[in-house]
C-alpha cells in the first residue's frame, strides 16, 4: 500500500542557503525526489550572500521526514538549522483551556460569580438538585474518561500517554457541538475502580464518554455504570464506530439495491468495535451473520466457547450468529458474502478472497493504519469500499457520530442511551447524503460537512424523549 | 450590624409606567426609602401612553429585594413585569467552558491534532513521562476537588450544589493566574473512597485544590494524598487562609510595632482553618498562642482531651499551644490577649471583651457572614481590625492567595507544597503593601492588585526550587 506525505508527518526545516545559484530549487528537487511533499517555503531572511529558508515538509512517516532532512543536509552550501514537528508544535502546553465566561473586573462582579453571591445559587440547589442542569456547568460538560489500555492502536501506554488523544476528543466536542468536554485519565485499570470513581465523579458532568479502555472490561465498565447513573455513558469505541458502520452499510446497501434483511454480513474482530457493530447490525434487521476472530468463525461448538461462561461476549456472538453453523476459517466464510467488516488486523484477506465474495459486494476494512485487505485492490471487485483512513474515499470515522450523540443526549437531558438512539443516530447520519450525492465513492458524509452533527442531534433528542427517559422539565421555586 | 445593599443580591426589574406625570420619580423614591439603591435604570421602550423601564436595584438580602418589588408593586399605575436575579442569571448555564486552542478547519488539522498525527506525541508521553509536562495540558491543570460537605457555610449540602463554587473558583483560577482548573465534584463523604479516586485522576493534572471538604477528615484526606502523589495537594480553606491570616498578622504587627515572637494570640476555632492558621503562626514565629472551641481553652488536661487520640488534631493543638496552662472560657482568655483571631462562630465576643485585651490590639474576627464580634464595635479599642467580609477595609480572602500559590507550584513544576512554600507566599503577600501604603485600615492589598498573583507566584517558585522538590528539566529525546 503507497501511502501519500501527510500533514500529520508535517515538519519546518529552517536552512540557510547561498543568495546566489540554485540551491532553492536544488531544495524543493530533494524533497520530491525523496518522496516528500512541500507544503511551504517562506523566506525569512535575506542578505547578500545568504537567504534564510524555513520550508515545511509533508512525510509518509518519521523515518521518511528524517531522510528528507538528511538529503536536504547533504545539498552544498546549505546549512541546517531547526527541524520543527508542525504536530510536536501543535500539542506543546496541551490542545484546550478553561475559560471564564464572564469577565472579572471589579468586587461586583466577585461577589455574583463567588463569595458571597454564590451561595444563594447553592441553595437554590440544595433545594432543588433538578436546578443543577440549569445553574451550572453540568448540563453541557461531559467526562472523557480513559484508562490508557487500549489508545488509538498502540495499546496500554497508560492515562498519562492516552492524554494527547483525550484532549484532541474535547477539542473535537466542542468543534462539532458546542460540548463542554474534560479529559479525565485514570492510574487504574482495575474493573471496580473505575466503576466507583466515575461513579463518584458524575454529579459535575451529564454525560460520560468512556474511551480507549480495552475489552472485556469495556463491557463490563459500561454495563455497570449505565445501571448506577442518572446520565448517558457512552463507550465511543463500541457504539460510535457501530453508528457509523451501520450508516455506512445503509448507504452502501441503497447503492447495490440489496436488503439488509437479505445480505450474508462476514466479520473479523470480535472486540469491543466488533461486538458493538454485531449488536447493532442485528438491532437494525441484519438475520446472516458470521463473526470470525483469531481462532476462525465463532459458532456454538467451538472448543473453547463450550466452556466459555454464560455472560461472556464470544458466548452472546455464539448464540446470536451463525445460524446455519458454519465453521473453518475467515478466509472460507467470506466466500459469497455480501458484506466484510473487518475491525481486526492487517492483511487478513487479499484481493482473491474479495473476488470470491458474492455479486456488489461491500468491503469494510476498518483497522487502523493498515485494513484488512488493501483498499484499492478491493475495489477492483467489490462493489463499495470503506477504511478508517482519511487518505481513501468513504472514512468511517467516529467524528461523524460522538459529538452529535452527545449533543442530542445533553439537549434531551437523558438520563441513558440506548439502542434505538444509535439506530436513530446511524439513519441521521446515513440521510445526510442525498439521492443526488450518493454513490459508491461517497456513502458518508464528510465530518466538516455542517449538517452531520445537527442531523445526529436530532435524531437523538427525538429518539430520548421518545423513549421517556429524559429529566421532567425544572419544577424550580426560583425565578430568575 | 447594619448592612449595606449588595450587588449580590441585585435583581433587575421590568416596569410599566404612565409617560406622564411622576411615576418614575416615584419608583426611585420606593427603591430608596425602602432601603435598596437603584444602579441602573433604562427606558427601554416609550410610547405616548406608556414607558417601559428596567430598573436594576441592590437590597440586603432575599427578603429586602421582595420587600421592595412590593412598594414598587404598590405604586398607581405601575405595572409590574419579570423580576430578574442578577446572580441567577450570571449563573445561568455554568460560569465556566472549555476551549479548543487551535482552530479545526480542515482534515490536516484534524490530523495533527487528533488521528493519525497524534498517535506520535502519545508514544513520545509513554516513552518519556516527563514529556506530558510539556505536551498535554497537564503542566498548567489544576482538578478542583470537593465532597460538598462543607460548603462556604452553608455546611454539607452535597456536591452538586457545591459545583457554583468550584466553578467559581476555576473562574478565579483563570482570572488571576491563568491556570485551568476543571471542577470535579464527589458524590461520596468516605475518607478511603476520596483518597483513591483522587489518587486515580492526579495524571491530567499538576496541581489538586481540594476545597469545602469537612474537618476532620479533611485533614487525613490532604496529608495521605501528599504522601501518594507527586503533584501538590492543597487544601485551600485550611492552607489558604492560613497564608492570608499570616500575611495580614504580618502587616497588622507591623502597624502597631509588635514582635511576632511577643505576642501572646488567642484563637477561636479549632477546625480546618483553625488548626492550619495555628500551624503556619506557630512556623512563622509565633510562641504564646491559646486555643479555644467550643467547650472552652484547650489545655492537655480538658477531659475530652486526655483519652484523645495521640493523632487527633485537637491533641496537637494541646501539645503544642498554652504552654502557661490557661483554663476556662475564650472569653477569659482573651483579657490582655495581642491578637485574636477567630474562625468561628458570630458574637462570641463583644466590645467589652476588646476593651479588655493589651494596648494595640489586634482582631480578626473571620467567620461567615457574620463575625465574631461586630467589626466596628471592635475598632473603638483595638487597633487593626480585618473581617472576611467585602464591606469592611482588610478583608481575609483566599483570592489573594491560591491563584499566586498554584501559579508558583506550576511553574516550578513542583512535586509537592511545604509549610516553607506557605510562609514565603504569606511573606510576599505581605510585602505588596508597601510602607508609605501600610495603616490600620490597609493590611492586605486589593485582589485585583496585579501585583499580588504575580508577586506569591514568584515567591512560591522559588521556595519550590530551593527545597528541590521539582521536576527536573525534561530528558526529552523528542525535538520540537
Amino acid at each position: 500500500m503507497a501511502t501519500a506525505p501527510s500533514v500529520s508527518y508535517s515538519m519546518t526545516v529552517r536552512l540557510e542557503v547561498p543568495a546566489s545559484g540554485t540551491a532553492v530549487s536544488q531544495l524543493t528537487t530533494a524533497v520530491e525526489s525523496s518522496g516528500g511533499s512541500v507544503t511551504g517555503l517562506d523566506v525569512t531572511a535575506s542578505g547578500h550572500e545568504k537567504l534564510r529558508i524555513d520550508v515545511t515538509i509533508a512525510a509518509t512517516s518519521t523515518g521518511h521526514a528524517e531522510q528528507i532532512v538528511e538529503q536536504l543536509r547533504g545539498i552544498e552550501g546549505v546549512t541546517l538549522g531547526k527541524v520543527s514537528d508542525r504536530t510536536f508544535l501543535m500539542h506543546l502546553g496541551g490542545k484546550i483551556e478553561m475559560q471564564s465566561k464572564h469577565p472579572i473586573r471589579n468586587r461586583d462582579d466577585l461577589s455574583m460569580i463567588y463569595t458571597p453571591g454564590v451561595a444563594r445559587v447553592c441553595m437554590a440547589i440544595a433545594r432543588n438538585p433538578e436546578d443543577a442542569r440549569r445553574l451550572t456547568i453540568k448540563r453541557n460538560s461531559v467526562a472523557v474518561v480513559t484508562d490508557g489500555s487500549a489508545v488509538l492502536g498502540l495499546g496500554n501506554i497508560g492515562p498519562m500517554a492516552a492524554l494527547p488523544v483525550m484532549e484532541g476528543k474535547a477539542a473535537l466536542f466542542k468543534r462539532f457541538a458546542g460540548i463542554d468536554a474534560w479529559p479525565i485519565c485514570l492510574d487504574t485499570q482495575d474493573t471496580d475502580a473505575i466503576v466507583e470513581i466515575v461513579k463518584a465523579i458524575a454529579p459535575g458532568f451529564a454525560g460520560i464518554n468512556l474511551e480507549d479502555i480495552s475489552a472485556p472490561r469495556c463491557f463490563e465498565i459500561e454495563a455497570r455504570l449505565r445501571e448506577a447513573l442518572d446520565i448517558p455513558v457512552f463507550h465511543d469505541d463500541q457504539h460510535g464506530t457501530a453508528i457509523v458502520v451501520q450508516a455506512a452499510l445503509t448507504n452502501a446497501l441503497r447503492v447495490v439495491g440489496k436488503g439488509i434483511g437479505d445480505v450474508r454480513v462476514v466479520m473479523s474482530g470480535a472486540g469491543a468495535a466488533g461486538t458493538a457493530i454485531l449488536k447493532l447490525l442485528i438491532a437494525a434487521g441484519v438475520k446472516h451473520a458470521v463473526v470470525a476472530d483469531i481462532h476462525g468463525v465463532v459458532h456454538a461448538g467451538r472448543e473453547d466457547l463450550v466452556e466459555a461462561d454464560a455472560e461472556s461476549p464470544l458466548r452472546w456472538i455464539a448464540d446470536n450468529t451463525n445460524p446455519e453453523g458454519v465453521t473453518g476459517t475467515l478466509k472460507e466464510a467470506v466466500v459469497g458474502a455480501d458484506v466484510f467488516i473487518g475491525v481486526s488486523a492487517p492483511n487478513v484477506l487479499d484481493g482473491d478472497d474479495v473476488k470470491a465474495m458474492a455479486d456488489k459486494a461491500i468491503v469494510f476494512a476498518l483497522a487502523n493504519p493498515d485494513p484488512e485487505v488493501d483498499p484499492a485492490i478491493a475495489r477492483e471487485s467489490a462493489a463499495v469500499v470503506a477504511t478508517g483512513r482519511s487518505d481513501f474515499p468513504n472514512q468511517i470515522n467516529n467524528v461523524l457520530v460522538f459529538p452529535g450523540v452527545f449533543r442530542g443526549l445533553l439537549d434531551a437531558q437523558s438520563r441513558t442511551v440506548n439502542t434505538d438512539m444509535m439506530l436513530a443516530a446511524a439513519t441521521a447520519l446515513a440521510d445526510v447524503v442525498t439521492e443526488d450525492e450518493l454513490n459508491p465513492n461517497y456513502i458518508v458524509p464528510s465530518v466538516f460537512n455542517d449538517k452531520v452533527a445537527s442531523s445526529v442531534a436530532g435524531a437523538v433528542r427525538d429518539a430520548a424523549k421518545a423513549a421517556g427517559v429524559t429529566v421532567s422539565p425544572s419544577a424550580s421555586a426560583t425565578s430568575v
